[in-house]
C-alpha cells in the first residue's frame, strides 16, 4: 500500500534531475502524495531537491514543505527568496507557516511575513510568533470554522464552503458569541442531518472540552488521548476561540515525548538521530560518558583505601562486577516503572509511604532471591565460605537500596522540573556503583 | 479543564454508594464524560463499581464500560450476568465489543454472543473474533459508513441518517461498487457543499490508502503516522471493505509501543504498571535480575583465573568498574539510537558498511577523550604507569567494541522479531561487562 524508496529509483531521478528533464521527474513523481515527495526529497542532494520542489505547483510544493524534516527544509530553504518562501506560505495552515518562519533568520522571516499577500494569514502568523514552541498556543493553527450561535445551518455551510481551502479537516464547527466566546460545538455529522434553515442554536452541543493557550503540550496530548479528541479548540483567559490543535500535532508529540525518553535513559543529551554527523553524535555522548568516568574513578579512589585487603583476599575483587551490574539493573528498574506511571500523566508524584513500602516488599524479594541463588552457585563452586556470605549478603543490601534510589530519583527530578527519565540512565547507573561498592567493601572489612 | 479525582469526592462517592442513596449518586456524578467515569469507577471497590455502574442507563454505562481498564473491567463483570452483558454490547462499538468478550471466560463469551438481540452487531463480533489482536484486523471496527458509487448524494446522506447511532464519528464515506469493493472516499465537508442530487460517482476521491487486514498494528501506526489519517479503510485480499481503523486506537498502540520499549530496555519482563501487586512486580524483574547475575557469577570465574596475579597488582582491581560501567553506558547509548531508528519507521535495518563505519568513528572519538581524559587522571594521582597505560589502552579498546556490540545486537533482534529494544536493556550489559574484563585483564597479562 504504502510506497517505498528504493535506492535505484533514487539514482534514476538523480540523473533525470541533472540533466533537468523536467517531464520526466515530474512523470516519476507521478500521483505520489506529499508525504512521500518529502521522504523522497531527504535522499537528494539540496540543489536537486531545490529543482525538484520549483517543478511542482505552488499548492502542492507547499504542501510538500509542509511535511518536511525541518533541518532539511531549514538549509533547502537558505538557496529559495523570501517572495519564493512567502508564496509557499500562502498555501500553508498558520502552525506549520509559523514553524517554516522560524527556521529562518530573524531578518528573512520577517521578510517573508510582510511578503505574504494574504493579510489574514500574515495575521494569522505574527499572532502565533507570540506563543512558546511547548504550550497549546504554540501547537494550535489559527484556521477553523466557526459558526455564530445565532446563525442558520445554511450560513454556516455558507462559511464552510468560504473556508474550505485553508481549512483542511474540519472536525467540528465552533459555536462562539458576538464576542467571539466559546460556547460549544456542532458536529459535521449533525451539520448534514439538520434542516438548513435550523439555527445553530438548536443543534449545537453546549459541553465542549477546550484548552487554554499557556496549557503544556504534554497536557494537551494527555487530554486529547484521554477523551479520544480529533481537534481541541483553544481560548485565551476570557474563553474567546484562539485556534484548534488537531490530533496529528498531538501523535507528534506522543511521538517526541518518547525519544526524549528514550535518548535520557540511554544518556544521550541531545536530540540527535544516526543519521546527524559524527561530531554531533560524539558530542552528544561525551558529557553522560564523562560522568560515568568520573564515577569509575572515584570507585577506583575508593578501592584504593582496600589495596591490602585485596592483596590479601583477592576473592573480593572477583564478585565486584556481580555487585556493580545487580545494583545498575535494579536501579534502571525501579526507575522506569516511576517514570512510566509519571509520563502516564494518570501519574501519582507523590512520596507516599505506600508507595516505598511497596518498592522496598518487591526488592526485598528479589534480593533474597538472588543472595540465596548466588550462595548456593558459589558454595558449589567453593569458594570460602566468608566470602560467599559478604557476597551474599552485600547483594541483598544493594538490591534494596537501588531499589529504594530508583524510585526516589525520579520522583525528586520530576519535582523540580527535570525529566525523569534521567533517572533511568547513566546517572543511577553510576550513583548505584559507587554503593554498591561501598555496601560490599565496608561490609567484607567488618565480616574479616 | 479536566475534571481531577480528589480522595476527598472518592470517599464522599463511596458513603453514599455504601448507603445506596441512588439520587445522590447519579447527582455527583452528573454531567461527568465517561472517561472521567471510568476512573472514577476505578477507585472503588469491585461492588461499589458495579451498583454504581447499574444506576446509568444503559447506553452510558456502555460507554463507561468501553473506557474502563481492562483488568478492571473483567473483574467487574463477574458479578454481571450474560444478559447484562449483552445489553451493554448492544451499545458498544463492535471493536471493542471484541475486547470485553475476550476478557471473559470462552463460555461467558459465547452465551454473551448469543444473547445480543442486534443481528448485526452479534455478526460484526462473530467476525472480529477471527482476527489477531495485534494486526489490523485486530484494530478495526465493523462500523462505518459506506456509500455505493452509483448513489446519489441524497441517498448517501440518508444512509448516514440510519447509522447516526452506530458510527460515532464518520471522518470519510467509503465508496464502493456493487461487490463491496474499496473505490475511494468522500469527505463529510464535500457532501456538506455537495448539491443533493450530485452522483457520489462525481465527488468522490478515487485514491485513498487503505491497509489489508493482516498488517500489524504497528505499520498500521506508522502508516496513519505518516500520512496524517484520521482513519483508514481495512480491506480483504479482493479488496473488499472490512472495516476501519480510527486515529484514537492508533494513539493507544503509539502509547503501548512506548511502554513495551521502555520495560525492554529497563529490564522488566511483563506488561507490569507500578500499582500491580507485589509478586507480580517482583517476578517481572528477576528473569533478567538473574541473567545479569549470571553473568556476573560469570564473571567472577574469569576473575578467578587472575587470582595470582590480582594478589600481586591489587590495583587492577581499582578499575574494574571504570572499565564495566563504561562498556555498560556506551552499549546503551550506541543501541538506544538503533533502536530509535527501527521504531521510526523511517528505520533502515540494513547492515550496511555505512551504518559501521560510522559507529566505529563515533566511538573512536569518544574512545579517545575517555582514553585520555583517565590517563590524565590517574597520572595525576600518582598510580603506577603501567596500570595506568593498561586501563587506557582497556578504555579505548572497551568502548569501540561495546559500540560496536550495541549498533549490531539490536538489528539482529530484530530481522528475528525480537523487539529490538531488548538490546538497549540488561542484555547488553551484561555481555558488555563480560567482553570489557576479557579485554581488561588480556590487556593487562600481555602488557606485565
Amino acid at each position: 500500500m504504502a510506497f517505498e524508496i528504493s535506492p535505484d529509483f533514487i539514482s534514476a531521478l538523480q540523473e533525470e534531475i541533472d540533466a533537468e528533464r523536467a517531464t520526466v521527474v515530474l512523470e516519476l513523481l507521478h500521483d505520489l502524495p506529499e508525504q512521500d515527495i518529502s521522504a523522497v526529497l531527504l535522499e537528494l542532494e539540496y540543489e536537486q531537491a531545490a529543482y525538484t520542489l520549483r517543478l511542482f505547483e505552488k499548492e502542492f510544493g507547499a504542501q510538500v514543505l509542509g511535511e518536511l524534516e525541518p533541518d532539511f527544509r531549514k538549509k533547502l530553504l537558505k538557496s529559495f527568496s523570501s517572495t519564493e518562501i512567502a508564496s509557499y506560505i500562502e498555501f500553508i495552515v498558520s502552525d506549520d507557516a509559523v514553524d517554516i518562519i522560524n527556521e529562518q533568520t530573524v531578518k528573512t522571516g520577517e521578510e517573508v511575513i510582510t511578503l505574504i499577500e494574504n493579510e489574514e494569514k500574515a495575521h494569522y502568523i505574527r499572532d502565533l510568533l507570540h506563543y512558546d514552541d511547548d504550550c497549546a498556543g504554540g501547537l494550535m493553527a489559527k484556521e477553523l470554522i466557526k459558526a455564530n450561535i445565532n446563525w442558520t445551518i445554511k450560513q454556516t455551510i455558507e462559511e464552510i464552503r468560504k473556508q474550505t481551502r485553508t481549512v483542511e479537516k474540519i472536525y467540528s464547527v465552533y459555536v462562539v458569541d458576538d464576542l467571539d466566546r466559546l460556547l460549544g460545538r456542532v458536529s459535521l455529522k449533525r451539520i448534514i442531518l439538520a434542516d438548513d434553515n435550523a439555527l445553530v442554536a438548536d443543534i449545537y452541543e453546549d459541553e465542549v472540552i477546550s484548552v487554554e493557550s499557556y496549557l503544556h503540550e504534554v497536557d494537551v496530548a494527555d487530554l486529547m488521548r484521554k477523551y479520544d479528541l480529533d481537534a481541541v479548540p483553544v481560548v485565551n483567559i476570557q474563553g474567546q476561540l484562539l485556534g484548534r490543535i488537531t490530533i496529528d500535532d498531538v501523535v507528534d508529540v506522543i511521538t517526541e515525548q518518547a525519544d526524549m525518553e528514550r535518548q535520557a535513559m540511554a544518556g544521550i543529551s541531545d536530540d540527535v538521530e544516526e543519521d546527524d554527523t559524527i561530531w554531533l553524535l560524539s558530542r552528544s555522548r561525551l558529557p553522560w560518558l564523562i560522568i560515568g568516568m568520573a564515577g569509575g574513578i572515584a570507585g577506583s579512589r575508593f578501592l584504593g583505601m582496600f589495596e591490602h585487603f585485596i592483596a590479601l583476599v583477592p576473592a573480593m575483587a572477583f564478585f565486584i562486577p556481580l555487585i556493580t551490574a545487580t545494583g545498575g539493573n535494579v536501579g534502571i528498574q525501579s526507575s522506569s516503572l516511576v517514570v512510566q506511571s509519571l509520563a502516564r500523566g494518570s501519574g501519582d508524584d507523590s512520596f507516599s509511604f505506600a508507595r516505598f513500602f511497596k518498592s522496598f516488599l518487591v526488592s526485598l524479594i528479589n534480593g533474597l532471591v538472588l543472595a540465596i541463588l548466588v550462595f548456593v552457585m558459589n558454595y558449589f563452586f567453593g569458594e570460602d565460605l566468608r566470602i560467599v556470605m559478604v557476597v551474599s549478603f552485600s547483594l541483598l543490601s544493594v538490591v534494596v537500596v537501588s531499589s529504594f534510589l530508583g524510585t526516589f530519583t525520579p520522583l525528586i527530578l520530576d519535582r523540580f522540573g527535570v525529566n525523569p527519565a534521567i533517572a533511568s540512565g547513566p546517572f543511577i547507573t553510576t550513583a548505584n556503583d559507587l554503593i554498591g561498592l561501598a555496601i560490599y567493601f565496608s561490609l567484607a572489612y567488618v565480616l574479616y
